[in-house]
């Protein structure tokens, strides 16, 4: 971990939020860096949404992968980035337009394979989990 | 099949495009609903920008989810709707600002549960595949 690391400087504020960030509402409620654990929150907009009129999938996948990647940048040394190369999601119940919580970890911290999970909660009902393969990579 | 369900009435303009297909900039190529295949294209833009300047991983999972989804919703009786219940990425090179071509087929098209696939393919390079399990509902 090193609060100099792009994350860190996201967080607050030395950076500007990245575009993907912005359209999914990405805010950090907590934040463990040591143990690779986070809470994020998002706000699901009208353009995310499907024919039903809820949240299409893959805009439940990007929260999801926001949340683990992002537990896991908290642990990245300077000009390290660390790309998702698989992504698992699991659909348990529509997710509809407001704030959605993510919870994110870390599930193994290699030096460069990694893995972790996340899940989203909508008015306390679970919504969707997903587990990630994520690889650090030099910037 | 049935040209009068929700999906075809999409295709050939009788039924507004719904939010998150505008967002992707979801098109159709080539759709065969007795086959169960797809082609469909997307336009990626700034907004779904990680910060590597790069597609965040999860809308490319949205458009694999829409291109998977409508081959199957291609197949599909009036008054029937398919949500996804699990999705599967696995992510092989990075995308970029511009357009994206889908390639979906259902895999496995049977009375509820259905499996289906996808490719993204950007400047004739696989960028990502994902498998996904489908539930057909009735409305």
């Amino acid at each position: 971990m090193d609060k100099n690391s792009f994350f860190w400087k996201m967080v607050d504020g030395r950076l500007p939020t990245p575009p993907c960030a912005k359209t999914l509402g990405l805010g950090f409620v907590e934040i463990d860096g040591e143990r690779g654990t986070i809470e994020t929150r998002f706000e699901a907009v009208e353009m995310f949404l499907n024919p039903a009129g809820t949240v299409q999938g893959g805009f439940l996948a990007a929260m999801l992968d926001d949340t683990m990647g992002t537990a896991l940048s908290a642990t990245l040394d300077l000009e390290q980035f660390a790309p998702t190369v698989n992504l698992n999601v699991q659909f348990h119940r529509p997710a509809r337009l407001g704030p959605i919580k993510g919870l994110g970890r870390v599930v193994m911290r290699g030096r460069e394979m990694c893995h972790g999970s996340a899940e989203l909660w909508q008015s306390d009902k679970i919504v969707a989990t997903a587990t990630g393969t994520f690889v650090i990579r030099k910037m």
